[in-house]
Order: structure tokens, then sequence, then C-alpha cells
């Protein structure tokens, strides 16, 4: 077991589903988003009668603390091709996290391909730079979710921003070697530094909500995340990302909105 | 009151709110999206502590015949900027639509304003080309969604489509002279027709889930729509969508994930 499959995991009880928050994903102390929707995918993937989540939409109503997670699981519908569920996450009575998503078996799609983009051609991973979260972000607490991840940056320059208010590319893996697969998709989805950090002082841009679309099981090895914001509009800005996978395939799309307070 | 407000208005009676749906905004008998979207807004809505849904996510979980629904509006959480609330939309006991949403006061927002894009230039409505359904999915019912809208749509060779599988852009209106609000943006946001069309024989493009984000108040006019396609996999793809107002400015934007079968 890794320790993201050991902090997802989700337990069958005679009270009911139940998992645990831990503070290994934590940005400034508080557990990063994607770790959050990525625990609330195994646990809407141990009841959904299909393997992959091919969209997953998060609500994240308050920063959870480390501790333990009741999980209420809704099977709403389950087709023949596809499966609706919705997932409540609470502390103590307190629900900091709301899923709704829709289950399908990749493996079973049957239909016509035609793609019109490609995977960003970056500099290999050790041609990059480590990413480290901004100042701001890490002040009084260590940035734990950087310790479990390889995520190498593109360098300033190599991008160009053009048509994006600010754009971010990079490499990404588990720091502890577990390959990629479905369930760690939304959590590569929400770990890149926000785009849009070119522009605004905050280091902290909180999520409001975050979809993934997973479109297919990455190969082994490194993914390339893309992210970029292009309307940043009275503090609300979307972030829509890309990640492929080593052998070039698009493997999900994942657009949030979230918002900023402080122009830099 | 216009067509649009009436058939998307909530009823609170001792049995809990109450809707119809219509046979007004059927798309080859079935309704349209956008109007089951936009029909879930105004019930959200009905609850929300705040005016605008600057992002709502819905489910299509199976194509709900006219007549009377029951609606099912939970307030999740309310907050001092923000409020999330689910809806569950049944006819006769059988949901046929989930929905997730937050709300805010886009009157209030205060932030930074940076763009990098902006409203295609486009011929104007005149010069543009009525749209019709493709002839496969007006097969044995009368399409009633065209009745209720101006959409005229970029001529072909107009809209360059180098970077995508597909581009639609053009102008959309109410045909009864209602004026566009936030309420109105989740309709048209799913209104025009499925960049995918050129690659594809069939029809009927169902939507697994469609999120709008709205981005902006509208002015009074017309909205310019543009929407793509760039990755078809396996016949899931995604549709991305802009909305901009008569002023020029951006007001929502969409992605949903949709299903097709049939390659032509």
């Amino acid at each position: 077991m890794s320790e993201f499959d050991d902090d997802t995991a989700v337990t069958a009880t005679p009270d009911g589903l139940v998992a645990q928050v831990t503070d290994r994903w934590g940005i400034a102390g508080r557990p990063n988003g994607g770790y959050q929707i990525a625990l609330a995918a195994r646990a809407l993937g141990a009841v959904a009668p299909f393997p992959d989540p091919v969209t997953l939409t998060a609500h994240f109503l308050r920063p959870p603390p480390a501790g333990p997670v009741a999980v209420d699981v809704e099977l709403i519908r389950a087709g023949r091709a596809h499966a609706t569920l919705m997932g409540r996450f609470t502390q103590e009575g307190r629900e900091f996290l709301r899923v709704l998503g829709t289950y399908a078996d990749l493996g079973a799609a049957a239909g016509p391909t035609r793609l019109a983009g490609s995977a960003p051609a970056l500099p290999p991973p050790e041609a990059c730079i480590p990413s480290h979260p901004p100042v701001a972000a890490t002040a009084g607490a260590h940035s734990t979710f950087f310790d479990r991840l390889d995520l190498m940056l593109a360098p300033p320059g190599f991008v160009t921003a053009a048509d994006y208010v600010g754009q971010v590319q990079g490499w990404v893996r588990f720091a502890d070697g577990r390959e990629p697969d479905v369930a760690a998709l939304p959590l590569f989805a929400d770990a890149f530094p926000p785009p849009v950090f070119a522009h605004v002082a905050s280091g902290w841009v909180p999520t409001v909500e975050l979809t993934v679309h997973v479109r297919g099981r990455p190969a082994p090895g490194w993914l390339i995340g893309s992210f970029r914001t292009r309307y940043l509009i009275d503090g609300y800005l979307e972030e829509d990302g890309e990640l492929w996978d080593s052998t070039g395939r698009l493997v999900a799309l994942s657009r949030q909105l979230a918002i900023t307070r402080a122009a830099r």
C-alpha cells in the first residue's frame, strides 16, 4: 500500500463507510482539494458498479482538519453503461465536501476518436524546476503535500502565455513510486500551482468547485499537466487543466472555479 | 411573463416545491438539457440566499416526459459569500435530474480582473444562418426548442477549426423578446448544435454532465456563443463554451461531457 492508497482508504463499518483525512497532503495546513476529491472518488467508486469516474464534481464547503470522516454515498441511478452517485463527507456532523459523479467502464467504451491537441513538448523532468509552494502559502505551516509528489515545472520563458492570464505546465508523479491510475487523476488535477499566481499577491486561491473528466486510464510513469486561466473577473477565475500520460494520451480534463481577492 | 419564465416556474405547495416540464423546449421530443438545468437553477435560486449561480453542475439521468415535477432542494451550506445547494428532480418518483450548485452575489464581487480573450468577431446576426436541428434529430418529432430561440450561426468557412475537432459560433436570444439574465444562461449554454456534428453521423449526442459557471449578469440584447470540442476519445467528448453579452462581456463558461457512438 502506498501513502496515497492508505490516506484515501474507505472502510465499511456497522455505522457506515468511514475514512480518514490525514495531514500528509496539506498546503499551509489545509488538506489539498485534489486529495479531498481523490478520497471522494474512492468512496463513490466503492459503491459504483463501474470502475472509472468519467466525471466528478466537488464543492468544497470548508477545510477539513485531519481526523475521521463519515462517508455517505448514494447510488442515484445505475444504467447499463453509466452510474451516477453522490457523496457527503462530514466530520463530527459538519459537512466539508459534497461530490456528484458518474462512473463508467472506459475499457468498454466504443466510439469514434478524433484529437485536436497533443501533450505539450516540455523539457525532460530533470531539466525542469521543482515546485515549491509560494511563500505566502507556507507561512506558519509546512506544506506536506509537496513531500508526497515529484512536481517539476517547465522553466519560466519556456511556457508562452500570450493567450492566457496565466499558464503552468510540468511533470508530476508520486514521490514514493506509486504508479498513476484513475483514482489518482483527481489529485493530480489540483496539484499544480495556480496559473493566476502571476497576477495576484495572495498565496491562497480557494476552490469553490472542481470538475474532473477522466478520459483514459494512465500508463505508468510521469504525467504531464498543463493548466491555464483565461478569465479573472472581479476575483473569480476558472482554471482549466489537461493531464497526459507517459505514452502521450490525454487521460483527464479538469476545470475549477476559484477565487482570489488580492491583485498583485 | 415569458414562455421561459412560465416553463421554469417553481411553486411552493403543502407537499413541497413543484414545477412543470413542458413540451415547448424539446429536441426530437426530448426536453433540451439546457432547459432542464435552467429549471433547476430557478429551483435552487428559490432557496439560495444569493442571486447568482456561479457554478451549476447537472447530471442527466433520463429524458423527462412533459409533466409535473417534484422538486427537492437541500441548502447544504450558507456562508457569508457563497451558498451551496443540491436539487433532486423527480416525476412519479423517478429521478431524472440531479444538480449541485453554488450561489453568490456577483454584484458584490470584489477582486482583480484580467482577461486573455474577447468575444469572437462574427458577422451580424442577419448575415448568419438560422440554426436548424440536424435531420436525424428531427425524425419523428418537431423540435419545439427552435421555435423559442433566435439562433443564428456563423457561416461555414468563417469559423476556423484548426485547433478543434469542431467549433460552432453564433448569436442567440429568446424569440419572444425576453431579455437574457443569469437564469437564462444555463439554457443558452446548451442551445447550440454540438460542434462534434462535423465528425459523427448521430444526431443524438446525449449529455452526461453539464457544468455552467456564471461569470456576469448579461446586458439586454443578443448573446454570442462559442462552442468547441478538442478531444473525442472512444465516443466520449467534452464541449467547452463561452457566452458573451451585447456589450462584449464574458457572462458564462460551460463544459459538458457527452457521448456519441457513430462515426461519420
